[in-house]
């Protein structure tokens, strides 16, 4: 069933675009100022704690992203699938934690990781996993490093201080000739909040929580030397971080309209958006067809549960600047509807046929992953600078 | 930064599997068996109607699956992207049916491919689309072929049969030397339905909205050749199809959850499942924790505004029996949670750390686009008989 004898033009990404007007559509774009300036913002504040910031490149899942959070060398990083650990691993990173609980396949494949003289740090709660990877660091000559999750907030995983179990994973781990590398936290239900002092309050929590489960595994003997908590919201309002050594937060990098909804961001600071065509309208249904729909978009609808639902996304013009209420009402998989906010007393903006348009995303990380790669512009400028790649898979 | 003289292993597609058992998770599994299955009872369908059936490829993205469909030879496809008409076309594929409304870039690029010699008709629904297409079209040296997009639902894009914008599109056609290939309707709101009567109305009256512009249209001296129309539910519903000349249909081929509520299917026709391994438990929350978040198996909820909310997925055991009312309750990015539906007296299984399941998607279009490949197996066994690769963007 191979077609012969024609030639068949592949336009799609090998085609070499030099302006934002001329990119094909839909394409997704990153603001390295944004980048940066997000990057540093962070940075600067753990660095003001004397606390380490381990990037978490699950939103980037990109080398030429990783390179702007570690201009010099390589640094500590956190990763959300081995498929990361091993790209990265090829690029030049060594100290990596890898913060999705432990299977047997995944404990052995991270053993060949530490095996090839990367300090990849793993996590688990519960004796069977500790079992589990020390039988694979013993297969592969390794000694493992294991982190184990505490639960600050009931969010998914973990063990809370007080449980027994705590201390009984730890006597495991021993046993299975485990190194404990320490304690990792995560305030996952910090995305749920929008008011600072209940921001505030999380971190807050959060680093009690963890230093407690420390404390506790300190005095059983253990030496539990790192204290790893994080989440973008937590990271950015926590004003006490004492026991905490290391922070771990993905998405301040781009930042999106969740965590605008969660007041921990200005849209000036979201560094990624979706640019689209208008294809279409409807003007007496109030709506504009543009060739964004989930699959450019994501299927994320986070901010429906945020006192502003963005739809699947709020729109701006070419330079950034935003249509005020304008989103993406609805999406299907190739389209999506324009139309203004339910309850907005703003006109429909005149979009006609072919006009680009720049769509601030509800969530960077789900986003970001439908697309290949990055179109990489700056601030005021028309020029596509880069295209990054991104790795996704597991 | 790049690392030096260290062997990383890249543990990730390239490791041969063979059970079902072995697999790395999170993985996508089709079920060979139940998509032939799928494919022959709407292709006998529409050939006891002498419709003629026009797949729609955004579902399954594969050469492989379009190869179930046509055994012999390529057949007519609908697409998505261009980037799937480009890659259907170096794989022999000829007659397609590109189904977005037209862009400038997209025009030229769809020109390019009749250029190649594909018959590649577009879509379009206003007199600017038609002046950019004639001008594509000559800048190639080729005569383009389009639908004008027809609304019978008020679900997106199109005119209704009875707006005069309708003449006024065919003959700027006409005018730029563009061919009338006939309308096109696609009943969006059909997916949002579940009894059979209502299905069988959307069916009818997509019918008689497409009939009735043809009618239109041909009344005003246009030859307009096709009458394409179709969704899944309206496909599978259509009593009478007296006018029609093709049916155009996607997710039929793997069917999943949503389609489960509207009715046109049953669990045991999903042919797609996400394969993944239990990685914690919560007994005192009723959760177990596995290792498919979102990013295996989409952001999608479309089951939430259907009478059973089945969270982000139906759990299954790893032979595809399903657990009563245990479902996907929650999801970030690389963890699930799994819980009993909320109501539901059904007791929590008891799925130790390390336990394999498989979890039917919400929408398979969505939940398959989060993969690079299929792992596909038959009913009954335990055997990966071959990774289907899938292609993504635009």
């Amino acid at each position: 069933m191979e077609m012969q004898g024609t030639d068949i033009p592949n336009a799609g990404l090998g085609e070499a675009t030099e302006t934002l007007g001329a990119l094909a559509t839909p394409a997704l774009l990153l603001d390295k100022d944004r980048l940066d300036r997000n990057l540093t913002r962070l940075s600067s504040r753990m660095a003001a704690r004397g606390v380490v910031l381990r990037p978490h490149m699950k939103t980037g899942k990109s080398i030429d992203v990783a390179r702007r959070a570690y201009r010099s060398e390589p640094g500590p990083i956190t990763v959300s699938t081995l498929a990361e650990a091993e790209y990265f691993a090829r690029h030049g990173f060594r100290d990596m934690t890898y913060a999705v609980g432990l299977a047997a396949h995944t404990a052995e494949r991270a053993m060949r990781l530490r095996k090839a003289g990367i300090d990849l740090k793993v996590l688990l709660d519960s004796p069977e996993q500790a079992t589990m990877l020390g039988a694979a660091g013993r297969a592969a000559g390794v000694t493992p490093s294991a982190f184990i999750e505490i639960d600050c907030d009931g969010h998914r995983g973990g063990l809370t201080p007080a449980d027994p179990k705590l201390i009984v994973v730890a006597a495991a781990m021993v046993e299975a000739g485990v190194r404990l590398a320490g304690i990792l936290a995560h305030a996952g239900e910090s995305y749920g909040l929008c008011a600072p002092e209940a921001l505030v309050a999380a971190a807050e929590n959060e680093r009690a929580v963890a230093v407690a489960a420390a404390t506790t595994l300190r005095a059983a003997g253990h030496e539990c030397p790192v204290v790893s908590v994080g989440s973008t919201p937590t990271a950015q309002f926590a004003e006490d971080l004492t026991g905490v050594t290391e922070i771990r937060a993905g998405v301040y990098m781009f930042f999106d309209l969740v965590m605008l909804g969660v007041g921990v961001c200005t849209t000036d600071d979201i560094a990624i958006s979706v640019l689209a065509t208008v294809i279409g309208t409807k003007p007496e249904k109030g709506w504009i067809l543009v060739d964004a729909g989930w699959m450019a978009l994501s299927r994320d609808r986070g901010t429906a549960a945020q006192q502003v639902d963005q739809g699947y996304g709020l729109v701006c013009d070419l330079s950034g600047k935003i249509y005020p209420d304008l989103i993406v009402a609805q999406a299907s998989q190739e389209h999506g509807i324009l139309a203004i906010r339910s309850g907005s007393a703003e006109a429909l903006p005149d979009l006609p046929i072919g006009t680009k348009i720049r769509i601030l995303p509800n969530h960077a990380c789900a986003t970001a992953s439908q697309h290949e790669l990055y179109n990489v512009v700056s601030a005021g400028s028309d020029t596509i600078e880069a295209q990054w790649p991104r790795i996704r898979g597991w």
